[in-house]
């Protein structure tokens, strides 16, 4: 039987290994991470809205009545085309035929030494970086007695407006404004500045403008500051800079651009700019038709010359239609062309809001809403998964709260960091004269 | 208005917290996490059965209705009883009554250096990091080719038989038997042996004999295998040795001793031999009346003579005894002292399987089980969690599964590990002429 290697269990990968179920071949399905990851909702996470848990399945658990397939967690450094390997640190795996959907983590457009400011959204470990530093932030504005460093700690910057930082921004917002807002003495969560940066000149560049100005009239009424062309010039551990403007700002996320899985440089071929593979019609590699490569790591033109988006129907689409030419390329048909068939986009900006392109059909509000959450929740993997989000979303959408707002982690680093830049300040230094302890105007409400 | 500071968000921090609520006084709770945990209930979540979120909620969230409290996201590193003083890293908070519920962790009598292979279990970080071990050894055995090794990656040992220990040992051998046994192509779950280890003469030493007893025939019958009056002597990242008896464990997980929070180290009061502070029946500190210390942290004799215990049910009486003793100082009243009730104990093992010990009634198996369930997910903390906790477990008890089966974390660190040790072991090193794969034959059941 031949082997089938598919290198990553995101969208793209997985829906491949489900196609090849009962199909005549052995299937490896490698992968750095024990789970497949439910990207779409990565951000609830982020905002302490979801348990990482609700989103993320392990992919064992998804794949263990798929007899013919087996699961191996580790990471490829490497392909060896000419071998037919699969290059790990510590060993190496043979294939037959090999499904390349490694993905694609974030670009920081040559800027990498913006990384430690501005962390990403790709996987669990980013969602809980970010939800760490979001809520260490609140709680750093609460000791802080200074109003310009406050300031600084209660601003949040999102830099660039497609689907994952408007999500971000808009649930920033509900976070700060619904769920934090009774819960301190010294600030009011509800002063909380999100601004939400974007080089193009609209929200979701990639939508019709249309659209576009609805999500930004929904983030507005949210309370987010959207700016368009807006390039940022710098970031560093104390704000963004825009040209000759400066926002001071102690948490900025990163919802920018995405690069290429790095492994896609050893197979040799030619290379899109963002590192992505040029891959054929049929989905193969040129010069290598046992290589297929799907979803973020390929860059493919439709016939009307638009390429195909990264986003997470295409790469279901692609994985299984990867699956479909091995099958046909095993029973000796010819492989067939691949064609996105695009079924809408939608981005959700908030409670009750959110847009959405259906070609034809174009919602915004609550419809748009409501279509957002019914298909991402029928689509979660596993069934507890789904009902437990759901139920989670009944609870946070009825009461404002968010389940999951633990900071873990030993050290509270940012606050850490804080306190080494700024020792004369202290957290409410009381002496045994002054009892009465000073509670800043603005918290009083 | 007076100042109470209230050291740690535990069980005995929290109710006195809660208890000083309706009275004349400014408090201000201080914990290095943002998060009260609800202990007894992290064995569940070190055995992928809960979320962390699941068993602990955001000190602010719990005190958020209380306008007479804040909290203070801080370490404190000593306290200062002459100038009434917490000190932290960075600053310091001045006190009129100091209520000092610091808690406890591990101790591992005067072995610090078997830390790093046998993790604890007091915090929801000790919590993960026993999970990402306990999944990573079976991920490492399913990449195992040795027979050797594979068996000590599936050979689980958890030293002392108190209640956490019972807890974590019957928890793994359902995780293993149960939840994982088809996700494995090439390793057989059930084959994984779970050791019990415990110094004393029988299982749960701090409970009458008869439930010891009938703890451990709990326990075989999940395939526990329990060995007491078994003093362990060393333990490295290969295994535990038992004298001249050696066990090859690549995970090892610590119930065993408690040590008290260092804190109380600087009050410069007298401390029993386990640093616990000797309070005095009232709850107070000898020579200083403004401070009390609760929970795990005190050290008081009952009139019979016998300590208090250290569980929660303690703990939370102390709280609300220092609080109600620093409402009778205000009101010019003498304090109390302190008396424990004991309402009985109860530790579980597995589906199904638990003993209770309520004086007269004493309870094993099915009922107690049910008796435990009720009256932790009844004192968890805040409605929702509560409700989610019942409903995992609902969901778990029918389908056998665990929820949260993430590993997180960027690197698998137990498989690096593995893999510098033992470069020459591949993984499936399959080249183009050997294409099926050998299975081991156990793993063919």
């Amino acid at each position: 039987m031949e082997h089938v290697v598919i290198l990553g269990a995101g969208f793209g990968g997985l829906y491949a290994a489900r196609a090849l179920r009962r199909e005549p071949v052995r299937v490896t399905v490698v992968d750095r991470r024990n789970h497949h990851t439910f990207q779409p909702l990565l951000y609830q996470v982020a905002t302490a809205g979801l348990n990482a848990s609700d989103i993320a399945a392990p992919i064992r658990r998804v794949l263990r009545k798929q007899k013919n397939t087996s699961v191996l967690l580790a990471e490829a450094t490497a392909i060896d085309p000419a071998q037919k390997k699969v290059i790990f640190e510590d060993g190496e795996l043979g294939y037959d035929r090999l499904i390349l959907a490694a993905g694609a983590s974030h670009s920081y457009f040559g800027h990498d030494e913006w990384a430690a400011f501005a962390p990403g959204l790709k996987t669990v470990e980013d969602a809980l970086e970010i939800r760490r530093r979001v809520l260490l932030a609140f709680e750093a504005a609460e000791r802080e007695l200074d109003p310009a460093r406050r300031s600084a700690w209660l601003t949040f910057v999102v830099v660039g407006a497609g689907p994952t930082g408007v999500e971000l921004a808009g649930a920033l917002s509900e976070l700060a404004r619904h769920t934090l807002v009774r819960e301190f003495r010294h600030i009011n969560p509800c002063k909380a500045r999100i601004i939400l940066l974007e080089g193009a000149g609209q929200v979701l560049p990639s939508y019709v403008p249309e659209l576009g100005e609805k999500a930004r009239k929904q983030l507005e009424a949210l309370n987010v500051d959207v700016r368009t062309g807006c390039l940022v010039t710098g970031i560093d551990e104390e704000g963004v800079s825009i040209g000759d403007r400066r926002i001071e700002a102690r948490t900025v996320l990163w919802g920018a651009g995405v690069a290429a899985s790095g492994v896609a440089r050893t197979l040799g071929v030619p290379l899109d700019r963002a590192g992505r593979v040029l891959v054929q019609p049929d989905l193969t590699v040129p010069g290598h038709e046992d290589i297929y490569v799907v979803g973020d790591l390929a860059s493919l033109k439709q016939e009307d010359g638009t390429p195909v988006p990264g986003v997470a129907p295409a790469a279901i689409q692609e994985g299984r239609h990867a699956a479909r030419n091995i099958a046909r390329t095993l029973r000796g048909q010819p492989r067939l062309p691949f064609r996105y068939r695009n079924r809408g986009s939608m981005a959700t900006i908030g409670r009750a809001a959110a847009v959405a392109d259906f070609g034809r059909l174009k919602l915004s509000g609550f419809l748009a809403w409501l279509a957002w959450l019914i298909i991402h929740v029928l689509f979660l993997i596993g069934f507890r998964n789904r009902f437990m989000v759901l139920f989670s979303w009944a609870v946070s959408y009825l009461t404002y709260q968010r389940a999951s707002r633990l900071i873990t982690g030993e050290t509270p680093r940012l606050l850490e960091e804080e306190h080494r830049r700024a020792p004369e300040l202290e957290p409410r230094k009381d002496d045994g004269a002054a009892r009465s302890q000073p509670i800043p105007e603005h918290a009083r409400t």
